[in-house]
């Protein structure tokens, strides 16, 4: 039985953290601008000694300023800091900045299955895997009844058969809480849903389609005329498509834009600093992350993804898993900490067929 | 001594010309709507017979609409057709359309130096790429003073200090017209203008500084405070740095947003499609193209570049040259035809420290 | 219904073939050399005139001199031709020579399933792999009665606890004839069924043991006090282990030395063209080749392995399928032709794990 | 001014020496074969307790069984250790065995330019290597003088046109004092040679040549012909070859033989074992070992060269450079330790370019 490793919390009675001055703030020089010498997040637990208490920081994620409001610490990208908001300076380690990083949040039950999150000398094509699968659908299990699992595809899962299919068939089974891609999952899926291809090619026998490579402006454009992905999926009845079982199943879907994109496809974000706000109100509640053969929305998504979360008023680790045939693409995230980051070296359809047929989906 | 290769004009008082009828056109049913039956572009230089004559395509793209405007017609990204604009219908490649695509444009005149830019096998790490540098050097030194080069750089680039020096090298000697990059390169090539390293680690010695980490973040916060990158340039004594290059010799930097940015910079365009605007804008009138070690800029970039060009008054090829250390990145652009893609598999800092050394630029 | 393709046998009694005149032979000039103008072999089904019939080759292998004996031509490496031995020599393609290449020998019958083996274009991680999968399962299924399934298999196969598990079923099941490896694979086999580690490291857990450099080198002089795999395998109770079920099920193991070995384990061949004709009479036999993450054997038995087979009183293809997680690797085998190679680019462990559990061996 | 660090001699006057036991030793159990708990060599300096004297081991290499003869410690192969010769036994590390081992060699002369070796959190395309070449350049300039350099090369160096004229220019200037590879990498130069191709095509425009898959064979039959390799470059003038110049310069070639080959050209080891003791002679008196562009070569040389050496005199680091455009095949030889392994992720195309231009042999 798979259990969540339980959180330390620090014991902030202790003489050092009593010692420890409050943190200093300065106002942010203008909309967007910080202060010399800021503070700059982490992926794990942060607490800022404001007033006599310790605050545990919110809306956590990495190399955002923190701003302290009516007394409580945010994490925020500089961005959309405003102007005079009291922004934290101050980089030592050592409690001095009124800082406090809880790296060991949840190392005293290292033990059982969890140790093996912190083994991290580098993933290889060689590294044994059958461990991290089956922790993998352990965890799967567990956070589709207590967590939100997020998922990032590339456009590669699009292209294959039975990797659509699998995918399709974990949304339908309540497996995915939110999705991200770019406009070209969502073109190719529909447009395999359309013509049984991707890009001109069919996506079992590999057939070439005579002016295939219009299928794809096809698509978008039929959807661009439906007005929304919504009302195409509606009106038109796709079978294992990723994004028909999303509208079906109400899992939001954030499409962010591309320098790449043909189209866009209604609804594809354009902005990309939009988008990232609207992936980063799905990742506030992510408790798993699973991202698979794109290396641009793994590391966006990578990016604002904290070590922790508050699920069911408990803190509890955030699971990370890159897939991607690349090393060098999964060792992009590598470095972000012990805790959350787990990689599979392979192709993202063989991936999906084992964990549909595992958690018994297709 | 370098020659381009000749334009072979088609005869249009050929009786299969005279037979074929005119082009058919409907008015787009919305604005970013196209009617059924849309005709596509491709890279090549295509006619389209308006009236009695046969008028060569303005604005080339592949995978627009084509609008016909006051009797000449237009490549049009789809979401910038609007409605009611005569948009050319008809897929067929025999005429019956009243489209000529002109596949064998440079064909005749196929001898000598320009025949390997036909040859099309695939390329690996274990091609021979002796030939391919010096073609690329004689088309270098030939549009420097005939055409319009642009570079497309992914952010590794700025991540090694001889790497770094050549491509300002090749700024300053007049090799870039205009440089499409991300929030990245930009970001981490002022960084090592800065601090002398990358993402904290030093750019020639590999030492990772004390608190690194904050480097990028320090960076953009200070460009940002000087309000534009020109300004904070010129605030700063940046030695070999890409992005000071461009704003002493005045080379167009187009900054395209992407989800992973941190910051951005200012002066990058958050909205990718009005970013793809800005770097078409350039790349209609680019003679070569050489994009180094991103595969989001350089399908970009493949996407709006035709394999043809007018420039001092005559169609020329244009040469596309892709670089990236992995087989499958160049693949992606491997099958746009065969007179202007090339590619290179190697590692783009020796790339650069090679052509810069080749074109005496260092 | 799996069905092999049917052979076309060439109609013989067409003037062309009769106006064709014989083979010319010239004598060795020495042991191991050939004659100028020498022909060299292909992996088609290749006919040679001998006095006024067209004899099929024996022995098929690519770039093979061809020797006549008793008035029967055999494929024969230049290394094993004796002095003064009736060599084939002219290199023409136009039966001039006396020679007939048979390269359409499946063609006609190319409907239905056998049609994408002739699809070529090259595979990526990209390329939909779901037809493959089944046809594969399809044709192991078929030969494992009527054919003979050769395995050559890299040392990765051995360092997961899954994958080693799958093909240890996959042997126990009778979907192996022969397996080729080199003695890395049989030296890690055998750690994992000792200590349950790959070069120290546990197969399941990943954790690292104390001394566990030690455990190839032990296992290595264990085998080796032991006399033989055989003896050690009957003296040690091996669970899941690839090189036991080998010998528990009689399939026999061709392991070729190389210069990476350590020891070696008694039973690996150190001279690599005895290694190469221990192999070779395998594949005289072999109707399904199936290689696994490793260049060299692959390469190595794809250089001897013909595109077809006389199997059960019939010529039928073999099928080859390379796996590797490397476009690279893979493209190495890509060019020998349209009816026997099929590739599939991802991670060996999840190749065997899919392929254990569609053929229900585990 | 590039200098060697000094080597730190142990103070074995130290109580903790003083009191450490002799060495252990059993009786080999039969030729080829260890005693349980036999002790294992690593790649540093290692001095066994032999009477009174610390003795530094003879003959160094890692994953060797230790032999006393005559009252000296040497690196034995188990396969070459004799029937009841003494055999060092005892694994710990706390000189309880009587074996020190000297991981701190060159730790506390570790400052300028030596200190980057010691630099190891994994290279990828990534990193800088600006330093590296600087470094490797000064190395090279030193140890032609003073020291003895040994080059790998896979076969792909023979493909192109300027790679082999480098590679061709290194030797003539004093570059190379032993050169490894296999039977494709002499094979392939040599076709250059005669036919100003690499598998048939051409070396510097790519074009493919008719009947061209003839040309390697051809090659292969001529220089059998001619009874060995030097008397084949004797007979033909071959310029910027890679083997001739071997030949003209008395550079030593050890042609290891492998499953893969054609062939194989005289010369060439057929037995792997032999092939390992041949390359080890070599391996026994390098200061520095460049390997480019071969797995199999550079693993087997890897596993047989310390990290030091003894030089005029004087224990000195051993320089280990690997050049591979696969961060997979570099990252294999990664963790033998701090002081002597490099590795440069490239096209060794470009890096013997480089190479070439730097040291002005071209």
């Amino acid at each position: 039985m798979f259990k969540l490793p339980e959180y330390t919390v620090p014991d902030f009675s202790k003489a050092i953290f009593e010692a420890a001055p409050v943190v200093n703030t300065v106002p942010a020089p203008g909309d967007g601008l910080l202060p010399d010498n800021f503070y700059a997040t982490t992926i794990y637990p942060e607490y800022f000694k404001i007033g006599s208490s310790w605050e545990l920081i919110n809306a956590p994620r990495m190399d955002c300023a923190v701003v302290v409001r009516d007394g409580k610490p945010y994490a925020v990208e500089a961005r959309r800091v405003g102007k005079d908001e009291a922004v934290v300076v101050g980089r030592e380690e050592d409690l001095s900045n009124g800082v406090f990083i809880h790296y060991d949040a949840f190392k005293e039950n290292n033990n059982g299955r969890v140790q093996s999150f912190a083994f991290r000398t580098g993933k290889s094509r060689e590294s044994s895997y059958s461990r991290d699968y089956d922790q993998l659908y352990d965890i799967l299990r567990h956070d589709r009844e207590h967590g939100s699992i997020v998922w990032v595809l590339g456009p590669a899962v699009a292209f294959d058969f039975d990797a659509r299919r699998s995918m399709s068939g974990l949304i339908e089974h309540g497996y995915v809480d939110a999705l991200f891609a770019g406009n070209a999952l969502a073109t190719h899926d529909l447009e395999a849903g359309l013509f049984h291809t991707g890009l001109g090619q069919d996506i079992y026998t590999k057939e070439l389609y005579y002016n295939g490579h219009y299928h794809h402006l096809e698509t978008i454009n039929r959807v661009r005329c439906a007005g929304s992905i919504e009302t195409f999926v509606t009106q038109n009845n796709l079978s294992d498509s990723i994004v028909a079982s999303c509208v079906r199943k109400n899992v939001p879907l954030v499409l962010a834009g591309s320098i790449r994109d043909d189209g866009p496809l209604p609804g594809v974000i354009g902005n990309v600093y939009e988008a990232q706000d609207a992936m980063r109100r799905h990742i506030m509640k992510a408790t798993t992350v699973i991202a698979l053969a794109t290396q641009l929305h793994t590391i966006a998504t990578g990016n604002m993804t904290p070590s922790w979360q508050i699920c069911e008023g408990k803190l509890r680790p955030v699971y990370f898993y890159t897939i991607d045939i690349s090393e060098f693409a999964v060792g992009k995230l590598h470095d972000r900490g012990s805790l959350s980051v787990n990689s599979i070296v392979t192709n993202v359809q063989d991936f999906l067929i084992n964990a549909a047929r595992s958690l018994e989906v297709i």
